[in-house]
């Protein structure tokens, strides 16, 4: 008789992934990864009926793991512009060692099932918005951000940031990511005009 | 014997907007083109030797108007914070005014033919970024804009700019234009960062 074993169930979402990242999801079937993880076809089917359900899964073991790092990272005691500036850099590393999840970001038509991807794609963004939203806020509070709309600032940065990491993951960007997360937050930081702060108030 | 006539062009590049916007260029076929326009077929290709030359010379029509606007904006005498937002009024009414330039940029499957976009939609790219460089180059100069990387700033700028439109355009985002606009306005010029430049200089 099986039993399901959360080793198990590890075993088999890796094998997924190595094929996935490999073939994509759709050129995978189920009698390969259960190839790939050394077990039977009987047994694969007993953790996941389907090859959407397995891959949906992979996705939420990915994502739950940031989901994790983030509230780490929003609850700890720094100040905000340094949380902002990690929160960037933890989305950079999650999206660089998961190209399938960069794949469900871009709808890849050929590295993602961009529709079981989609329910996975809405958490982790609201995740990230509100890891944003809750970083601002607190910024307001202790003054190190000046008062601003939160709600429509977070999406900006959200929108900005995820663009950014895109274009650089995929090839596309005008400059080294580094260059351009280093401009965001100066820009988003300083702003562009010139304040002259001192010289104005002599 | 036909003559070409520009009028003649003007005509069929309509009509030929006209069938484009409703159906897509791919559902659209030359001889719907020529009906539309109320010419012949043989008069049609005298013109235009093949649908995607015709979609082509569309799309140029229209970042041709916007290439002479952006130039008169970026040439005229006003600080360059205010024409940074009058660009981005601009782009914005080109965009909404028309809807096949907006199928080019998102590469929507149905409303554009990407391969012949392409090009269009590289120069229009170019002139944007160009225009924004230009105003940035023009702010450091005169001492609106503090010392920045103007070339990483305006691909930012662009990104985001883009991003925002396409965004609200297609009903996808979750503010309305204004609002967003307003609000990267507010963070691109002041930043985010609380100064408080006369408390500290005291």
């Amino acid at each position: 008789m099986h039993t399901i074993r959360p080793a198990t169930r590890n075993k088999i979402l890796s094998a997924a992934e190595a094929q996935f990242r490999r073939f994509g999801p759709k050129k995978t079937s189920m009698e390969e990864i259960a190839e790939k993880a050394g077990l039977s076809r009987a047994t694969l089917y007993l953790h996941f009926s389907s090859k959407p359900e397995l891959y949906e899964a992979l996705l939420r073991r990915v994502t739950e793991n940031f989901i994790q790092e983030t509230e780490m990272l929003v609850s700890d005691s720094r100040p905000a512009p340094v949380k902002f500036r990690q929160l960037v850099e933890l989305t950079l590393s999650t999206f660089s060692a998961n190209p399938l999840l960069l794949a469900a970001l871009t709808e890849d038509q050929n590295f993602s099932l961009t529709r079981y991807a989609e329910p996975v794609m809405n958490d982790y963004r609201e995740q990230i918005l509100g890891a944003i939203r809750h970083i601002l806020q607190q910024g307001v509070e202790e003054q190190s951000v000046r008062k601003i709309d939160v709600e429509v600032t977070a999406y900006l940065l959200y929108e900005l940031g995820t663009r950014l990491l895109v274009k650089a993951l995929n090839g596309s960007s005008d400059f080294p990511l580094k260059t351009t997360l280093d401009a965001m937050d100066s820009i988003v930081a300083m702003g562009i005009i010139d304040q002259k702060p001192r010289e104005e108030s002599l």
